[in-house]
Formats: structure tokens, sequence, C-alpha cells
């Protein structure tokens, strides 16, 4: 028997940047899908998560894999405001589409966080053609590991069944395993 | 019509090191194969290729992909003799096998580099798991773009037929057109 | 003859971090100063100026040498507020003081900006026991070329005059010739 | 009462690279030396301290300081020839002068080596400009504590001494003190 990943939630978004028309998950259906939660001000998200997720946009083609950002800010809210955002993309020459994440009176954490029961940031989010909820990397990945994970999203496979049962020693963070109960 | 790649040329190679038995291209058929031909004495293997190929070596496990190391030299053959090249893989801890590539009267360039008609090192040659040469790489290759190669590698699939017809704007080294005529 | 270095003018803050008490280059005579003006939302300041300014604050003894921020906002001004400074400082750990330089209605440039001159961000400005203004250096100064001045300042010694006659290949930048006819 | 550091030994070294003449302690007198000691199989050494020591003589006039390598071979003896190190400092366009430390039928380690009571490599022995041993540094060092150390002994000057009695947090390295009852 196999049971299959379940459906990604759909995205609570108040603002896009960097496109002309919001995205959502459904239009996407079809294209691999690499989300990246960050907030600006978190130091992991910007030396490292936010130049990645800029070379994983520039290598592979848009019609096989689309590279949205989220601005999850669960801290800071009143450093972190929406035209601080547009400041800082500007700043850092973010070529990708990003989107702020809706908050709502329950929480500091904003709704879309909530939804993936995301730990913080930078959280990688990787979504199948089908829209199903793949894999979830909070912390850092190194990229000969996410340029794996994600060629195989948009081929429709999935690299880690195989190594679940096997011996595979560089996979030391504690993604893979989390997503393979999917 | 489909031009299959054709096969992978057997190596020829006159000792190895980190493997109780010698490799051929033959035994390995089934599993996808990195192949890394480097010198001991060339900075960009030392600080990039060879710690690139490490890592890749532990990040699949060992029934889908074999990383292999060749020692092709062909400059200073004086100082790169096989004893040399035993200290230095000592040293540097490479933890993959490695051969020596052969030399005969004919050329300073060693047998196996030339019927792969490598330009120099580093070279990544990656091969399919029916043993057919899909794609060779001469100079840096980003950790991004080679995990992803590799992965479509050991899925069967080929990443680059797609890219050929799209709009891939960060797949600008030339290592990927090179290989799409084959 | 001798033309000695201008005095470093004072500094206008509005607002001080990391410190009980304002700071005044009056009060930090007798000690070396290092005053790294920035903005939060400048990668190059946050990738590489910041985290060399806290190697310095960590290298030399208080009593010889002071570093200081200065937040030298000229653009995005509704982004990077007080604020928002606070947060930053407090997220990527900045050791030490930080004061927020102070604009008045005449230009987009704050006081302190204007008074030194300065002609963007990152600028480091080195002043002397005296309160001379000794060096200033607009963008990046590798680690080796930074310590090799501010400990000469330290001891009371000025490294470029002997170089200004002299062959120093590595020393590319254009802020020692500026310094130099002080 | 100040005690004096003890004179550096004069060096046994029985070949040179990267100059037309030898060179000797003696005739360096007047200018501050840093000398590294390293071995070409040595990974810290290639990928730090080498590339340091380039820097390093960049950075500074000739007349006011001499950057010296030292091949300190205590391993691996056949693979690391005069030969081969030959054609290693020509790959790693290594600039300033190289001798070849020598051996006896004493031990495996050289005769400067023993001399200086080095520990290993890479080894930083800074000598001042009356030929007197002022610190070794087994191990890495950063950039910015190398250069703040080798600009003091270009101008005479001593920067571990107050720091000796100070509170210099990121003195953390032992070399400091390895060097302080000299």
């Amino acid at each position: 028997m196999t049971v299959l990943p379940p459906p990604a939630p759909e995205w609570a978004v108040v603002q896009w940047f960097n496109t002309p028309d919001p995205l959502t998950l459904q239009a996407l259906r079809g294209r691999a899908v690499a989300l990246l939660s960050f907030q600006m001000l978190c130091p992991g998200c910007v030396a490292s998560a936010l130049p990645q997720a800029a070379r994983l946009h520039a290598l592979f083609p848009r019609e096989r894999l689309a590279v949205v950002g989220l601005h999850t800010v669960f801290e800071h809210h009143e450093a972190m405001t929406p035209a601080a955002l547009r400041a800082f993309l500007h700043e850092y020459r973010i070529p990708f589409p990003v989107g702020v994440d809706r908050h709502d009176g329950a929480s500091p954490l904003p709704r879309t966080m909530r939804a993936y029961a995301m730990r913080g940031t930078p959280t990688w989010t990787l979504i199948d053609r089908e829209g199903r909820l793949r894999a979830q990397h909070f912390g850092e990945i190194d990229d000969l590991h996410l340029g794996a994970e994600v060629a195989a999203l948009t081929l429709g496979a999935d690299l880690r069944a195989p190594r679940a049962r096997g011996d595979a020693p560089g996979c030391a963070d504690g993604a893979c395993a989390a997503a393979a109960d999917g």
C-alpha cells in the first residue's frame, strides 16, 4: 500500500512583490514548487537561504519549477512591515515572487506558517506537480542536497524513499525523515 | 527519432586506491557513475572539485551512485607519482575509490583522458546506469547544478533535454550544451 | 614641515544602542577609534563590514580601541527606523555601541555623514588617540589591511606614510591615498 | 627589568625557490620577517596559510617586511621532494621566497623546524627588525589578528604586552601566550 503525501494548504497572502498577479498553489499545478519561508531580519535567511533561492530560481526553467518566497513574520513585527520588506527586496535584488503571510488576531505567527506547522525561518517546503507536500526543511540545507531533491521533484520522483531503507550517510539533517512518513 | 548517447569507454587504470578490488565500468552497470578526473597539484581540483566529490559520495546511497576519482596526470609527472598520490589521498581524507590513469609512450596525456577527450582537470563525467556517457564538464560546476544533474542521472532521467528548448538562465556553463548533441 | 591631520568632527547622534551612556569623541580621547558607518539594509554592510567590526571589537583591548557603529540612513528612511535598527542589532548580535546619525530638514543625508563627507555605506573612519581623522575608507577593506591600519593607529603610528613613497602593491584601494594628504 | 626576546636561530636551507640569492636572517636585519613553515601536502597550509602569506606579501612594502616560506617536511618524505615542491609553487603561483629545510640523519624532523621547536605545520614565526624571535603560532590565525601583529612588528612595537595585562577577548589562540615568555 502506498500512502500519498497530503495536499499542501493554500497560501494566505496579503500582498505580493515581484509578480504582476497574485500566485496561488492552484495556478501552479503542473509545476514543482520550492517555497522559502523567511524573515528579512533573520541572519541565516539573509546570508544563506535567500541567495540559495536565487540560485535555484536561476538554474531551473520556469515551466518546471516555481521558486516562491513567503515573508512569515513572527517577531519584531514593527520592524518587518511590508514597506520595509519592499526596501529589503530591492536592496538585495531578490528576483522571484514574494508574498507576505497574513496575520490574524489569533497568534503572533501568521496563518500560512501555522497551516504548514513551520518551526521557524528559514524553512524550505517542497511541493510536487500535483500540489502535494513532499518535504519540509527547517534551517540550512546544503546546495548539493537541495539541488538533488528539487531535480527529483521536477521529474515527478522522490529521492527520499529509496534512502529511507538505504544508507545515505550524508543525509544528516532531520528534514528527510520528517517528510518520509507522508 | 532519438539518438542514444554513446557508451562510455572502459577505463585504463594502472593502480587503484581506496578499494579492495579494481573497478570497471562494466561492473558498475545498474548504478549511475560520477567520475572526477583530477590532478593532485591542480588548485581548482584541491580547493573545489575534490571536496565536492566527497560531499556527493556522502549524499547518495552507494547502490544508486558510484563516485570515482581518476588521477589523470598530464604535467609535472615527476611530482605526481602514485606514491605521492597515496600520501595526498591520506592527508586530504579522500573517501572514494581513485584510479591512476595509464600512460603509454604516445602522449603526455594518459589513455583514459584521451579516450574521453578531456580538456584538462577538473573534469566531471556523468555516466548513466546503462554505461552511456551522459555529460562531461570541464572546470568548476556549482553544487546546486551538480546535485540536480546527478539526481536525474540516478533516476534514469536527463534534466538537460527540456532545458535545451527552454529558458534556463543559470545554466551558463558549456557542459550542458556540449553533451546535448550526444 | 609636517601638516597634522584635521580634527574629526563631533558626532550628531539622536539615539544610542549597546551603551549605557552616549559616546562623544571628546570622551574617547586617548583611545584609537574605528567608526563604521552602515545601514541595516545595505548588503555589503551586513555580509562583510559589520561582522568585521565585531571581530575588531573582539581583538583589541577596550582601553586601546573603541569600535563604534553609526547608522547613517540616506535612503529607505521609512524602513530603517530606530525601532527597526533595535531589532536588527538584536538579531545580528552586534556587540559594540551604535549611534543613529541625526537628520535635519536640509538633506536626505544625515548630519554626521555630511560632516565627514562620506560617500556611502559601509565607510570606515579611523580616528587617532588625539581625535584626528587619520583615514576614511568607503567600501570593503580586507581584514589583513584593516588589522594592520588599526594596530598602527593604536600605537600612535601611521602605516601609510612609508607606503606613500614605497611599493605596496596590495594597497589597491583608494582610502590610503585619500588620507595621505591630511 | 625587561627581558629581551631571544635571537631567532639561523635557517638551515638546502635549496631556495623564488629568489636569485639564498636568504639569511642576518641579511634581513632591519626588516621584520614573517616566516611561514608549511608542507605542500598539508591541507590547512594549502587552503589557508599560504594564500594568507601571499596576501601579507602583497600588503606590506618589501623594505619593511620579508615574507618567507620554509618547507619543513616531517612526513611523506618520498612525496614532498624539492622537485615536487617546485611544481607545487608553480601551480599555486606562490610569489615569495621559499626555502627547503635541511634534513640530517638524526630525525624525521628537519633542522630548522627542530631549532625553532615547531609543533607542526602551518607555523607562523614573527621575527623583529633586530632578528629576535617575537612570536610563534601553530595552526590557523585569522587575517585581522595577523595583520595587527605584523604591523606592530614593522613598527618595532609589540601588541601583545599590553594585552597580557588587558582584556583581549578575541585573542583566543595559544600563540600569544606561547611567545609571552620570550
